[in-house]
């Protein structure tokens, strides 16, 4: 699929999405270039519609990107509860378990989405997979001490990477943390994983989300296409 | 026991624990009052006995004193491993389980404690307890959506209090994070309470150091005592 079709999927998929925003809601907006889509619909409708909502970003890309809208952004600490969440994925299995991180942002992702209510993530076709793996598997690391970290990543045969910016300085995410990149594959146990890695000193989160959404839309030729947990 | 008689004992206990340094090796220092004590002791060590050895601290605090004495200081990730790692802690049980974080400074106290192959502790004996959590168990978290995660500590019980500075300001780790001190009295099950810790979203690390000292000295009117981990 070339690039000019893969961005008709994702936007129809982010159009589709916005249509989940009403008005008084609190809705988290999530990072990617699927979601950028989605963001310019809801500027749209903001525009276009008199739709009024308040944002909650999971970056500051995000952030500037909707504030660009005249959408009123506010912090996560001003809201009580998110009703809906939309961000991408980078991977998803058909038991809802995905890999997010892949643009630095998971952290925050992670915190806005255990504090919504409902979560809606929206893909192109390709990121829909049998196993997840293939995608490199990101973790936030403090820096203090990530060598060793490295070092015990490599001992247990998970392939770190410690992620590079185009100067070849670490990539700093929002928190001031670096990311390494776990090569693995396949992951044939990601609750397992989670507990390794969680529990790793020096790890501040990693980009496993299992079984926490609620709603996949996967952008298709024949139209948006959507996916419902029943098990969440 | 009057505050020049604790001093005493810890002063006592710091310099105990400076034996424990020997020439070409890589130390883990410590932060707080009685590590405090333990430094100025190497500080003298290094100008009257000529000891040489390389200094890995875990805050700014240490890493100043430190360096006031002449100890070379080198960061974390540029040394293979920490042969042995003299820090305090706010309290510690008979079955060698403790908290630490009192001063903030756990996160970067438990990643250099992961990568030392002996710890030891220096405690004045107000600090020795049967059951830990009486002591306030800090926890680091991110800023982020940290509203949240004191939500979730309330409705477990576990009485948080965000870490205040004197003008009212949240305390800033090291890693620029805060601290919620969670009011606990008696942790019974401090296993099972790490476990929920280190897998809220949000939460960087927690003060609890479960099994993983080797060694205790412990400030004593008779002259340090010393309990040694059989179980490590």
């Amino acid at each position: 699929m070339d690039k000019t079709e893969q961005d008709r999927l994702k936007k129809a998929a982010g159009i589709e999405a916005a249509k989940l925003v009403e008005n008084g809601m609190t809705a988290g907006l999530g990072t990617g270039s699927t979601v950028r889509f989605f963001v310019d619909e809801l500027g749209r409708r903001v525009k276009e519609e008199g739709l009024e909502f308040t944002g909650v970003t999971t970056s500051r890309r995000t952030k500037e990107q909707a504030e660009g809208y005249g959408i009123r952004i506010v912090d996560i600490d001003q809201v009580d509860h998110i009703d809906v969440t939309i961000d991408g994925a980078d991977e998803v299995d058909k038991n809802f378990n995905g890999i997010k991180g892949g643009g630095a942002a998971l952290l925050w992702e992670k915190i806005v989405a255990t504090n919504s209510r409902k979560i809606v993530w929206i893909v192109d076709e390709s990121k829909v997979v049998d196993t997840i793996g293939r995608f490199p598997l990101p973790v936030e690391v403090i820096p203090f001490g990530e060598r060793h970290v490295l070092d015990r990543f490599k001992e247990r045969g998970y392939n770190p990477v410690l992620r590079m910016d185009g100067q070849g300085q670490p990539v700093l995410t929002d928190e001031h943390n670096h990311i390494i990149d776990l090569h693995l594959e396949r992951i044939e146990h990601p609750q397992d994983l989670a507990q390794d890695l969680i529990t790793t000193v020096g790890v501040v989160e990693h980009g496993l989300f299992l079984n926490m959404v609620d709603t996949v839309i996967v952008g298709d030729p024949n139209g948006p296409r959507v996916m419902t947990n029943a098990n969440k």
